[in-house]
């Protein structure tokens, strides 16, 4: 038995561990550590809300979406996010694919990585985050694009849900996509 | 608090669930109903490995890649894959961003599952599947293209690891990308 009983108990004990985004004592978001063992919601490529000095028209950008997984659980079943939802966006480099065909595009090197996060503490209840490469972050001001884009443009709070074809459906069955959004 | 402990314990108690492939009594391999939650290894976009009808040049499918976590956890150990290992391979259109920039592509509807297991049951040590729409699927046939392409171009076992940039440094760390694998 390769899957033992001790390996999936530490898997249970790591998602325990989960939960709302946490902050430094002087309100610094903590960079979530194992993101990557979030919840996939959905990857776009050449997405102009990622960093554009990564991209050119060959080797566009990629950028992948992760939900912390107890808030991904929440939205399935109301389709709102609770308060402590963390979103990580993973911006990758590509590489065209020239081994097995001729026309694909892969993901390479990680660039960026930002964060969303749904807290009372933050004027319009999301604060956005560069996590750059330290091991936690200031909010970014409010002056950034960030909080425009994420309030006219979403389709489920300030959460760009049309992006995420898995929730869109939960948000249209449980009747949570804003009146403002127009497909 | 939203994050209560009973949502918790539900998500611990869905992966101790989880685990090796699960077979059918006349050998076919079962859905796994919830591999979106299971960890995202990558996307591709326009890999011609893929579903091809579903490409045109303007809006190539994407492809994700999905590893049932258990898997996961011993391959980050090892960087080696346990017996019962399951991937699965997801096909989605793309449409166009046309809302907020002008040059991105996103995931929409899905149009194809496939699935790989590694099982000693299969001739080479891993099974291939077009998972269909059904809640099982026969093993394709020892002719499939999927055989020989995952056997002659890999960077890891049988599987696409060169793909999944986090997982290359794992295998490159544990020397176990193949011999035979030129970047």
């Amino acid at each position: 038995m390769k899957f033992a009983l001790p390996g999936m108990l530490l898997i249970a004990a790591a998602l325990l561990a989960q939960g709302p985004a946490q902050f430094t004592a002087d309100g610094e978001l903590k960079r979530p550590a194992n993101y990557r063992e979030w919840i996939f919601l959905s990857s776009g490529v050449g997405m102009t809300y990622g960093n554009q000095t990564a991209q050119n028209e060959a080797n566009p950008a990629f950028d992948n979406v992760f939900v912390e997984p107890s808030a991904y659980r929440e939205f399935v079943k109301t389709g709102m996010w609770p308060e402590g939802t963390t979103f990580v966006l993973e911006v990758r480099r590509s590489e065209s694919e020239t081994r097995i065909g001729k026309a694909g595009k892969f993901q390479t090197k990680a660039i960026a990585t930002e964060a969303s996060v749904k807290d009372k503490r933050f004027p319009d209840g999301w604060g956005y985050f560069d996590l750059g490469t330290g091991p936690s972050a200031k909010v970014l001001p409010q002056t950034a694009a960030c909080y425009t884009c994420h309030k006219n443009n979403t389709a489920v709070e300030n959460t760009f849900v049309q992006f995420y074809p898995t929730l869109m459906d939960v948000a249209k069955a449980k009747g949570t996509v804003k009146k403002t959004y127009v497909e």
